[in-house]
């Protein structure tokens, strides 16, 4: 029987050696508790040289605490977060945006590829600041990257920025694959984020080979005045913090973070460049991080599936591949050559 | 210069080999996310048998989520839980419970020790079911150990739980240190839990080894159905969850977790014994598990404060000192040579 | 200078005589406040008798609190209610449907003419029952007469209920305009409520003649088990109920909701053949009810506007006129010789 | 059988006739609704002249709204509201305010005679702002008239509010009897609430004669900002505004509102007077407003109970009585003949 290879999601893979070392590392000795210990507060030193700028950075144990913490920091409860149909926090969490926000709305914007445009963003925002029967629009949401795979340049984030303000909203990125929208263009953290416009990000390294390590990112910290409490009183402020911002600190070493995330690219460029060379194969959307969303003929997908290479089923004829930060080149190529099998059995 | 010990929390110490070993087996291979792994279908097993009945157990990264979850699933938003007065749920967890119930109100009662008695329940419970005016009583929390460091034997649980019924409510047990609780008595799992009445509880992990581990256990399944929408709304379903389920994979096995809990034990034990037979202090309540509350002299705590012993300051002259899973005999010895030393110099 | 008529809604007309008789009859005497008296417990015994079946019945000063408090009872904080992307309880509410569900979410669908379809509701509900990424749909809120001034008949009320029901979803009627839409059809309350497979109706008065009157009407009294808890806690419960009661008690006496809905709809009538027969006056919607959408060119709205004719502003050239429950066929009459006086003007 | 006389409660009596007639005054006329009428303009206007100060007035439907919204107005979710242990908002609003704050918890202060002293508000403070783990005290309700029937002075107010400030509250007055505490003082409204320190008061005409009046009255506009969403939001915006702002125009004109309270308070005084001088009867509180609150032996509680006069039971041997706007002497007279007779016969 074939090996199985699982590229349904990022989170399936398991953590780098690195993190796991300094997890080891962060178990001993005494130190305080509640985020009190020299780590969590080197963080922010780390984060603030990353992105070249005094930040306040607020670690939490998952992707959808920060998204839903930045989000409540910025929208009242008659508020309106707006954000892509397709955005994660508005399809994928449960309603958790909600929950954090004490019942503020979330409008709901078109645009190609998952990719939020000014036109779009303008063109859903209502003209009713101010009036007392409608919730009032509070920020924009911006998945970086996208839920399609693909990434804005800062020139497109600063466009939209431009945009929200313009309606008086803030601006947050749901980074859970910030690093992978970064490898992908020749820009700096900080290009990408507050120089562009943005107020608050969701740092995500759990995708990207930690073990469980997420950090909302103000890069006001002026506005972060409530945000101890709001975390506390959610149950994401973590007794034994060091254990978040020791993976955190070794993410950011030695660029950990860049090198796992241009892999995980590069493996996504890969399959989908093989993928695409097969008869009947149709690419979504550009693949400009590492998921790869793809039309497969039926005789494909069921192929691959009886070969052992597991994909995530989207809808329909789409399917969903993504690469991780230790997927390797060999393993795509076993699964290209399966896909080519498959293809020419059914040829034959 | 002398070694500072701390002794302040558990929550201080690190995590036991044991359960880093874990973290690092469970990082390799690709296992579906969300809890959907086999560590975490593994622990639903594990868990019935510790407890010797099939459970629904759900693992989350904090105590204050597990307890607020798991009061959120029997408190209606107009209901309410009676508590301890210096239960952590009240006084610790700014005001978690309230988001999570969306607006439960707490009900404080009284009780020596830390602990209540069907009479301070009864005594705090209003006569007001049904009254739309009022909020209505629908949980009782006991925490196990208590704040104040002693325990509730399964008799005292029993008597409290019937008090609670004959009053409508159901019954939480907080256990963030239920295993300190558990080992310092001669009972099973099942005779401190739902044989004496207790619905559901936080089973906790962090504080004794774990670096990130609990769980609510559901005593009857079918009170669970909601479980998993609040947890993935409140942003606590883990994307990697196997990384938590693998730790209590190790915490239960071997009775790692017994043995870790009767170290800490031990040294409160050992350090009690020694403090109580310095002049001046004073021991607060019976240490049950691994905390000790004393009143120090002042000229003894600021000794000890000199000498590098760290405790944690409650309140006036009274001090707590926690012993932690790793805390070695050793350290406690050098901890009470330290206070003894200060106690001789003070009276010369 | 003509005579301001002001036709915007008929929120701005005042009460009808025999609904202020009523209140200041309920003026006298000693009765028990927040409903427990006797007008209240007869308004039970009327709607009961009005619907032909045993009813709870909760009075509520206003639409919003109704619709909301009825949602909220049908829907968790992790639920969906589906409802027409116009429905008031999404637009014109300022998100209190999720300030009292805790933060649900509302999905919407389409449909021509402020309506819903089988076929709009099917395809708006996700498939994701049990997915626990995703808020959960619990109840499908139909508005009659709909925000177009359509009316839903007792078949298609059945179809869409039939609908709702195969995906699990409780059906909810907002009848702020409750009255009109029966009155336009030769149907009884029930047959267009209950037997139709509606669980909850905001029953409103306050639109057709009364001070301030609403009712929240469960046509299983066990599913309203919650309901006095969640109307108490969000300052719903009138201390001097009677006066809402004896409102609706004059309200149902002698047909009086039913005549004064009558003349709301024949004005409205009146008023859209009236302009319809006028060059370049477009009509949206059929005029089911006692509302009319028209599109009017620029020359007549403004000269309606300078002839003191107030309508209300709803897009582009769009207006909305609403006959009230004591319009006059005469005050209709004025005009319409005003906008056929705008057309000569503009005409020559 | 003798009339029966019911003092139980200022709820159960009717409305005053003027206004029953400023109702039906209102009623004529197209208004702008949603409170855009010139009677709610009024009143903002009157509200001013009363309290010598530009304020901000919403009328509400009920004082449980007009509490919950003014202190969701200062207290974050996060937050607390210090009050009084038997205040209304923590006893008899069925968790309203911490429905409308989202989760704020109530710290409950000691104090004889139904009042707070500057002495139990600092003790009820705890030392822990800014701690994370806590929720932080935000404002402190005073209720005026007290639960007890008491009432503070400007002079108690003031001492009240500036141990307030003193730990970085605010100040709420819940004043559902305010009119019956003002009259029961030789000051103005500015004196008994902002020239004293309050921020906001709950302005009560209900309980006072009115058929449903009451308003939130900011002392400083600019802390008014969100009001006008919150209120909106849950569903306690009117759309016939204008039949509640026409309650208070009349209720505030020629001295309406100081001369209903002058006779509830007088009739409470009478009846005091005539209770206390009966065997066995005991006052438990100054009566200074409208309320009296006595314990009854047995046979005095049960004859009068025979005899028709309905009063509220407290607990125990303990009854309330109330005088409303519209007791008149005669009346009170009447319930003392009765009591007079009770006790003859038992002593007989």
């Amino acid at each position: 029987m074939t090996d199985v290879i699982n590229l349904a999601s990022d989170n399936v893979a398991g953590a780098a050696p690195e993190i796991l070392a300094a997890i080891a590392s962060a178990a001993s000795g005494r130190v305080p508790s509640y985020g009190g210990d020299d780590a969590t507060r080197r963080l922010q030193e780390r984060l603030s040289e990353v992105f070249e700028r005094r930040v306040a950075a607020f670690p939490v144990p998952t992707g959808t605490a920060a998204n839903s913490l930045a989000l409540a920091s910025f929208t009242p409860p008659w508020g309106a977060v707006l954000c892509h149909r397709e955005a994660h926090v508005a399809v994928d969490e449960c309603g958790a945006p909600e929950f954090f926000t004490h019942g503020a709305k979330l409008l709901l914007a078109d645009g190609a590829n998952g990719k939020l445009t000014p036109g779009t963003v303008a063109a859903a925002l209502p003209d009713w600041r101010g009036d007392v029967h409608r919730s009032q629009p509070a920020i924009l949401s911006l998945s970086q990257a996208t839920e399609s795979g693909t990434v804005y340049s800062p020139a497109e984030v600063g466009a939209l920025a431009e945009a929200a303000r313009g309606h008086g909203l803030a601006v947050h990125m749901d980074g859970s694959r910030f690093t992978n929208a970064l490898v992908s263009q020749g820009c700096s953290p900080a290009e990408l984020t507050w120089k562009a416009g943005v107020d608050v990000l969701s740092f995500g390294g759990t995708k990207n080979g930690c073990v469980m390590a997420e950090a909302v990112v103000f890069f006001d910290p002026d506005k972060a005045a409530d945000f101890a409490f709001r975390r506390k009183r959610a149950g994401h402020l973590l007794s034994k913090m060091r254990f978040v911002s020791a993976q955190f600190e070794a993410y950011l070493a030695d660029d950990l973070w860049l090198r796992l995330a241009r892999n995980a690219n590069a493996r996504a460029r890969q399959l989908a460049d093989g993928l695409q060379a097969l008869p009947g194969v149709e690419l979504l959307y550009p693949v400009d991080a590492n998921e790869v969303f793809v039309r497969l003929p039926a005789a494909l997908s069921e192929g691959l599936r009886r070969e052992g290479v597991v994909a995530a089923h989207w809808e329909g004829d789409i399917w969903r591949f993504v690469g991780a930060f230790d997927t390797d080149a060999a393993t795509i190529e076993t699964v290209l050559q399966r896909a080519r099998r498959c293809v020419a059995t059914t040829a034959g």
